[in-house]
């Protein structure tokens, strides 16, 4: 198994690179997963998500409390499209082709195959979720596939082709991550 | 010149693809542009950025109303790191050596060589912006370098590498997009 845990300090890098994400809830016995492009960071530890209205994850999320953002890969792209085009509100058995997992310390379950998983719990805020659509969670827990994130650094260049992160545009067009440079200075802790 | 109007109600695709951003602002003569890794979208034409209270550029958001998020290229990673690692208030002249031009309907300075410039009018929210640093704006005006962005799509796979997003981690480290996927269904008008 490649799925490791990542540093807390160091899981808003999974988010940063700016993929598309999926999110998937839980809320008793009921979870669903969710395409989510409007998905970013809110602050040190924080992501910021848009929900829209009709989106039944988002009625497990404002139910539990908690959310799992993913960052999918290239080989997930059809995963996206199915989860993103499709809603259990219509399609109760909607996850049922989804190959699922679960990791200690978190009972949402993840979808395999993505890149990266964060756990956030909502900080609640009403007039921001209601008005807006708008849930900001805190990070509180983070795994990613020690093949393309060892923890602190994305390894995009050194890893298979079909763990590059995935960015959608619109009408089933994505692009997946390209090639790296380094410099020897920059913002950021190393 | 290759700068054209982006149609509205597409510009949210220039921040969907996920790039770090640089961010721009005007009051009366004092400009400033800053790096900004915490930048999305938030809903339909809407922005979110994260604006620490450290920024210069943050308080002429404050005092003007209005920012312009860059979506910078691989030819701007230097730039990224430069504007990103000095501060306006230690040295004034800090946009000296910068390539800056103006667009029609926008007072503020724009960065040369950027693949795309978004136009927001801060939605204010004074309790998201003293808690969590976080500013809303409403996308009203987009331009983008038509080479590789033709008003409504992205021509990464076209385009000349040098005009590649670029999406930063930390410590100099960047990656710039790379190749495209289309899939004949998908969420969102094509």
């Amino acid at each position: 198994m490649t799925i490791r845990p990542v540093e807390l300090s160091k899981a808003y890098r999974l988010v940063q690179l700016g993929a598309t994400t999926m999110l998937s809830a839980k809320h008793h016995d009921d979870a669903d997963v969710m395409a989510a492009a409007w998905v970013g960071l809110g602050g040190p530890n924080k992501v910021i998500a848009y929900l829209g209205t009709q989106s039944y994850t988002r009625r497990l999320v404002e139910k539990s409390g908690y959310f799992v953002v993913h960052i999918p890969t290239a080989q997930q792209m059809e995963t996206v499209l199915y989860v993103g085009g499709h809603s259990k509100s219509t399609m109760p058995d909607k996850l049922g082709n989804v190959p699922l997992f679960y990791q200690d310390g978190c009972d949402i379950p993840l979808v395999a195959g993505s890149a990266g998983y964060l756990l956030c719990k909502v900080i609640p805020n009403p007039q921001q979720e209601q008005q807006f659509d708008s849930f900001m969670g805190e990070i509180v827990s983070a795994w990613a596939d020690s093949r393309v994130f060892d923890g602190r650094h994305w390894l995009l260049d050194e890893a298979p082709d079909e763990l590059r992160t995935v960015h959608y545009v619109a009408g089933g067009q994505f692009y997946a991550m390209g090639q790296g440079t380094k410099f020897d200075h920059g913002p950021g802790q190393d």
